[in-house]
């Protein structure tokens, strides 16, 4: 189906511009990641917004990142996250073993580098969400094999 | 439904993104207008070739037409063109009763002349996927009664 593929392809147009438009210096990329990050942050908080519109209030921290998981997910991306874990201390796993906004690149070794500007915007995403849903957080990303992606939730505690 | 709201909020973001970081200059507006038809017209590109891989040949002009008004449309908005047109010398328009990328703009006059930065990139979408499918064409809109428009589509003859 090319039902998440609208998505896909403008965020794919989103990093080619905002990384066009900057130089190509080691401090412009990470100004470049901050942008995209700050994205996804906003629309992760109107996503959610909408999503949760009719849910029921959830029962605590587990249920939210289940909700994020699958619902969420399932919005943005068309699929659930594949694997949750959690340390049961505010840190939290999200496993996708085929992420949508990686599955453009080639999964050759040399593409690695490539990746955290796909993900950021993502990290962003998740960070917005929980943001508005009372939960401060920090998200980070990480890739070993292409596609498969991981995001690693770090819960702030007020 | 939010199923279309991912593309949506990553639109507007875009939008905002690229008006912040020009100056305010007018001609500015029309440096930006030009990006977002171009990043519209890859997307549109991209977004054909998926959605046509299965699809038989099309007959006509015509033929082309309804496909982006109904199952293309449907991809990116998750609704079908409300009104097709043509004089049947090459020009086409397309008309969309609730079009979802100005659905979050308020209906008021005052608003209007919002409008262009959020269908220029659907003008560009428009034109990349006709032209993918062999067509070219030059495509323009216009905004009356928000959140309807029109979108107008000028064959190109080779």
């Amino acid at each position: 189906m090319a039902d998440e593929a609208p998505f896909q392809l403008l965020h794919s147009e989103l990093v080619q511009y905002i990384y066009k438009s900057g130089e190509n210096a080691e401090t412009e990329n990470g100004r470049n990641i901050t942008k995209l990050e700050n994205m996804g942050f906003r629309v992760g908080q109107g996503l959610i917004e909408r999503l949760t519109k009719d849910t029921a209030r959830f029962k605590d921290e587990l249920d939210v990142m289940k909700f994020i998981c699958k619902d969420f997910w399932t919005c943005v991306f068309k699929k659930q996250i594949d694997n949750l874990r959690t340390n049961h201390q505010g840190i939290y796993v999200l496993q996708d073993n085929r992420f949508r906004l990686l599955s453009h690149l080639s999964a050759g070794k040399q593409y690695l580098e490539q990746a955290p500007k796909y993900l950021a915007f993502t990290c962003g995403l998740v960070r917005g969400a929980l943001s508005n849903l009372g939960v401060r957080s920090i998200v980070t990303s990480e890739v070993s094999i292409m596609p498969a992606c991981k995001f690693q939730v770090m819960i702030q505690k007020m």
